[in-house]
């Protein structure tokens, strides 16, 4: 008798965690926490320009532009920062029209070098203000074609290392340098990217983090067919930018076909408290029981804006907001969302407190975001640094755009 | 022997028509067609402030913010329409820090008239500004407090029906109002919701909207157990507002128990084109069969904006997009990815095409998004018109705020 199968069978939390140090050797993103900064906070030092224009799209600004409307109103920027991602025609030009463009250092970013919408976009910009190395910046691969352009215009690079995915490189040159150059501390960044590093890979008895990110990982793959959606549920208007990246992250990073061709993907949402307590929330509470609920929360918001107890006739009924700090006000509607889905007991759901609003607190947020999706995908069998799935869309698009 | 059931039976295209026929005369919203707009139109040109600040949540909004994104920058406005919805501190300050609030005019609006946040942010801006006949409007129920405290003030009101819906009350004053104040053609949003209400209720053969609208949500509801997240994905950055409105209307319509106890819900989730074609379409390419897909697509932008044929040495395998429209170029991605997507064979599809950016165009598709959510709350015996759910945890919110 012989047997052979192809099960894939659950990891051993030991198993799962050899795989990562593994895997670490060649994904690059994990090593990011080690980097040496130098390079980008002389060149940020150096850009005189008031405005930064950044062009890109998907990896190539989710994760800067999560980081900037995150800290953007708590921190005193010197810049502003702009994002051009979409061949959207009215979105370009409302947003061109809004810019001093001789005023403005313009930021090409694509891995690739070739991404469709971001070549497209330079193309236009050149038309209207010339683009050359006093007002150009470009990160991309070293042997992209972006860089030969570079090379021969004498324009200042910073590369994108081919191991790191463009989903995953937040932490690299495409979100290091524009936030350095608008004033964003990201050695801050760095740090709180290292200290979940350090906790993760540590092996002595103190793995509060590798058990608590182990155990999130293994429960919604293990019930991945149960709870299909994902939800994330941030209690600031802060981390609109965050939900947006996560949901790249994990959207891209785990749909995927398996090593035994069965189609796997957890689908994320994101949505904002309280505005989306009026909008979602009903869905959660008494719809099918098809979600987990993440609900991330910020500490302290570093702002003592409170209710006055203005007298309002008629409405006296809502005087017990009087004196109430907005901040304690939107925490307190989380910690009632979460009791209230507490209550029902069926719906999975966790809470993530970060500090506050600081670059280390996001920073080590969305390292802990990487990591948790890179553990999914081990326990999922798939490769989640590809995304081969996007590749048959643009060859369509590249046939019809020739033939237009 | 006796028989007894509850099962739900499937509707025929007859009585399903029938009961809508029915709600019709008590559900509001589909009556709003035929409403006279002049008492809206004839206070918007009173107004003189050059800002025009919404206070109010979900409902309240959405609706009106998807209108006002989607036709900003198409037409020209006289005045600048803000909305504060949020309790979060930081985006509070950001966003009055960047009005003149002595030249503004401020649109209160509440259904109950007691809403936590929208009550909080009209005592902060008290705070910092006296709110009084001349520059506060309230739109709310006439027997709504807020309306008490208007009377008592001899501030303007415009009434929000009973039997209108928060989520369904764009086309009410709600929405009527502020977008008519900012230079909206509101009798354009009428037409465009008109056409689609008479082509939908007509009795003669030419039932192409009703047909398909049935058709839809027969679909919809009869898979949702295979497909339970529903994806709209809309193809220019100027519906994101609707994608937002969108996602209330569904997800807090449809979540709700059945008649039999029985939960059910229908998971909206709004992307954007082609950004999110580098965020969220590998994951509907290569993840599970859970999703259906409704691209909506833009026919006319109204806009020339062209990719030039700048010469970029290194890049000219990307020379066949150069002299291509923007317009062109974007919904030849929205058509490749319905390409792709129906090359697959296995991922449920529609497209549906706007005529352009104009206020019709947007008033037709989602009032015919409305109808759709009626039906589907047909299709599946709930109440599409409460929310219930999101009860609980307003009593917990009392409860916590009290004790602080």
């Amino acid at each position: 008798m012989t047997y052979k199968h192809n099960f894939n069978p659950t990891l051993s939390d030991e198993d799962l965690f050899n795989e990562i140090v593994e895997e670490k050797k060649h994904i690059g993103y994990y090593n990011l926490v080690n980097q040496d900064t130098t390079a980008f906070k002389e060149y940020a030092l150096s850009v005189k320009q008031k405005n930064i224009v950044v062009i890109g799209i998907g990896g190539s600004t989710l994760g800067t532009y999560a980081i900037y409307k995150f800290l953007k109103h708590s921190k005193m920027l010197t810049k502003q920062l702009y994002f051009l991602e979409t061949t959207d025609p009215i979105d370009i030009k409302s947003k061109v029209e809004q810019i001093d463009l001789s005023d403005t250092l313009f930021v090409v970013i694509s891995k690739s070098g070739t991404t469709i919408e971001t070549v497209s976009i330079f193309k236009y910009i050149y038309s209207l203000v010339t683009l050359d190395k006093n007002n150009t910046l470009i990160i991309t691969e070293n042997d992209s074609k972006l860089n030969a352009y570079a090379k021969i215009h004498d324009i200042k690079t910073f590369e994108i290392p081919k191991d790191v995915g463009g989903r995953f490189s937040v932490f690299s040159a495409v979100g290091l340098v524009p936030l350095a150059i608008v004033g964003i501390d990201i050695d801050a960044l760095i740090k709180g990217t290292k200290e979940i590093h350090d906790a993760f890979f540590r092996s002595d008895n103190d793995r509060e983090i590798y058990t608590r990110l182990l155990k999130k990982a293994r429960f919604l793959t293990e019930y991945k067919n149960s709870f299909n959606i994902n939800v994330v549920f941030s209690y600031s208007s802060r981390l609109e930018g965050f939900n947006k990246w996560y949901i790249q992250l994990w959207g891209e990073s785990l749909g995927k076909i398996d090593i035994n061709s069965t189609r796997q993907g957890l689908t994320p949402i994101g949505i904002i408290g309280p505005i989306d307590q009026h909008s979602f929330l009903q869905l959660i509470v008494e719809g099918k029981r098809d979600k987990s609920v993440t609900v991330i929360k910020v500490d302290d918001f570093y702002s003592d804006l409170k209710i006055p107890a203005t007298k309002l006739e008629g409405l006296e009924e809502l005087d017990y907001i009087n004196n109430v700090e907005f901040s304690s006000l939107i925490n307190t509607q989380a910690d009632s969302t979460i009791e209230c889905i507490h209550n029902l007991g069926d719906i999975p759901c966790d809470v993530i407190t970060i500090d506050g609003v600081s670059e280390k607190a996001i920073a080590s947020l969305m390292y802990e975001y990487e990591l948790l999706t890179s553990l999914c995908g081990k326990f999922m069998y798939i490769n989640a640094y590809d995304q081969p799935g996007v590749e048959s869309g643009k060859i369509i698009l590249k046939e019809k755009l020739k033939n237009i």
